[in-house]
């Protein structure tokens, strides 16, 4: 159901020759009102591709009517050219459709950095996607957005007469600020772009910030919430915070269940940390840690390089205060050896890691991949 | 020659039964002086091994006459009995050589972090190793340290009258502050141990720190430079700083040419910065891009995953300022699309990228290796 699953929305997906191996490439979603109001998040890399520029703008204006958005080339790195590019897209889409101006038209794109779009295919693209706008369309253009994804991702959540659906991309380059490549939630409540700016960012900064599947920041990286208003509901804000928090909580772990070349998705629990910052600050350096995530896929409960990354941090904390535990169970107490390492089973897919800082009360949950070969082999066989 | 090149050094490496495969797994190091002055410097990860604490307390007494190298286990995380183990080792060193002092004898341990030391081996091994000191023992001794090391690594300066010579062992866990696992640097110069501080600092800072192999910091790093003043010459400092630097930038090229699994070795020369530290955070970013490194591998030109790197970085820069060349061919001008990146011939070992803020006149060079599935094999196969 992914992005129509609120009422006032139409989308569709379609191949439009971006992809040279004719895979759906190109999907259009629409705001049909009554209300267009939208929030957005961004990649925080200062090199920012030309439609996060674009679609930042657009959101200041506080309104998006639509969202069109295309795998086969993130339109990175192009220059002043590349923005046309975007600009054009934008103005194609305001054209096709009845009523909607280009500055209202977000633009989203991913896939390779450094080159420029074919401009001859998207604009025609633009016509077709457009033609095979459907109230039924979300899953369409959930695939249309697909690159190395394995699945398109979608997630829904049923409020009290209102509804928060969305649809996510993102396979590899997935790391905080923002984690996922692409991301567009609809709803049908009526709320006014504040509280969906609110909304998104405290939902984000708890879900797609914490999710780090290889430590590399995209160029690209966009989350849109867009609300018609069409159920004529609006919810009380705790509730609806709360739905496109779950909707983001779902999208961002379906992004770490298929990332690229992963085998085993990694929990990191982080407790007792003195801020929730130092709790953020050791996950991250735990859940980048090349050598951990190597041992995790060997199935190696290697604790001594949780500690060596947690060191390499400026939380507060005593070495020599540190637990951690593994799947449950505490090879590691007060910094040094816990319970016997053989005890811990870790076959299945999930691993949780438990890091205890013994510094406070404040803890944070970030998720991670372990480091495979068929990581290696996917981004080294092919420009991506 | 390794640490014997210099007059005034004893050394010895034998296989003392603490790594289960029977390879010399414990060195020992002699200064028979006349001097003694030493200086040290050792990882900045906050989670420190046993021996780098002893150590760094040795440093401070401001002499050291000898060091006792383990492989075959870090002795990190392995509380206060961890610490004992290293006390009781140079205890048991200055036990078993004439006129030393326990506080004056540096220990440094590698391998596995979290277990033990088998102090039942490693003690009989003290008077092993110091039965088999000899003046030209340097070799055995580098072999010795060595872990995942495909070969053991040494290097030496002739002055006028004076030499400076190393051994190093390090092929993961290679990151900043420092870079190698374990260093000893002797020279015959007579020199006090605050020349030697600083000669080493500044020379660390440009060699060790700047190799990042895998972007994980080590809890056990350590290099010492010890002094004996045999030649009965004191050098001009400036000729003797170039010296320890040249030897320390030979020894961190043999680490980054040795580290697991890599196929690459990778330099980056960030040039046109507004300042050394800008220069070096973004070299140090594009050293650590997991995306990055596998495209190396690949031989792919992939110029927007170092754009991409760079923006994730607080350096002065404009995004559409910014020149990137890989092998001498500046694929990238401007921030956007630059000479054909099938230009680029990256078939050798060595791959230079150069990237150009356009934005200072300051540079620095950083060493890096590419992202391959043996770096995954040899890291999750077997703890280490």
């Amino acid at each position: 159901m992914s992005v129509t699953a609120a009422r006032g929305f139409s989308a569709a997906g379609v191949a439009a020759g971006i992809k040279s191996n004719g895979n759906p490439d190109l999907a259009l979603v629409v705001n049909n009102g009554p209300c267009r109001a939208a929030a957005g998040v961004f990649t925080a890399n200062r090199v920012k591709a030309a439609p996060v520029v674009w679609s930042e703008q657009v959101i200041r204006g506080g309104a998006v009517s639509a969202v069109i958005l295309n795998s086969g080339g993130a339109n990175a790195c192009t220059g002043a050219p590349g923005f046309q590019d975007t600009r054009a897209t934008a103005e194609k889409v305001a054209a096709v459709l009845d009523g909607h101006r280009a500055g209202e038209v977000a633009v989203a794109s991913t896939g390779l950095i450094g080159t420029r779009l074919p401009m001859d295919r998207i604009l025609p693209g633009v016509e077709t996607v457009a033609a095979a706008l459907a109230e039924d369309g979300g899953e369409q253009a959930a695939v249309a957005i697909k690159t190395t994804d394995s699945v398109h991702k979608t997630a829904v959540f049923e409020g009290e007469g209102w509804t928060v659906g969305g649809m996510a991309k993102g396979a590899g380059m997935l790391a905080p600020g923002l984690a996922t490549m692409l991301v567009v939630l609809t709803t049908d409540a009526d709320l006014d772009s504040k509280a969906l700016d609110k909304a998104l960012r405290g939902a984000t900064r708890l879900t797609f910030d914490r999710v780090d599947s290889d430590g590399c920041m995209s160029t690209n990286d966009t989350v849109l919430l867009l609300a018609s208003g069409a159920s004529g509901k609006t919810p009380e804000y705790a509730a609806f915070a709360e739905a496109v928090r779950t909707v983001c909580e779902d999208l961002a772990r379906q992004l770490i269940g298929d990332a690229e070349g992963a085998s085993k998705d990694i929990r990191i629990d982080v407790v007792n940390a003195a801020t929730e910052d130092d709790a953020v600050e050791a996950g991250r350096s735990i859940a980048r840690n090349n050598l951990l995530k190597c041992a995790i896929h060997g199935e190696d409960p290697n604790w001594g390089r949780v500690l060596s990354a947690i060191g390499t941090t400026g939380a507060s904390f005593e070495p020599d205060r540190l637990n951690v535990a593994i799947n449950g169970v505490w090879v590691c107490k007060d910094g040094s050896i816990g319970a016997d390492r053989d005890g811990v089973d870790m076959s299945g897919r999930e691993v949780v890691i438990t890091a205890d800082l013994a510094a406070g009360t404040e803890a944070a949950t970030l998720w991670a991949n372990d480091l495979t070969a068929e990581y290696v082999h996917e981004n080294s066989a092919y420009s991506s």
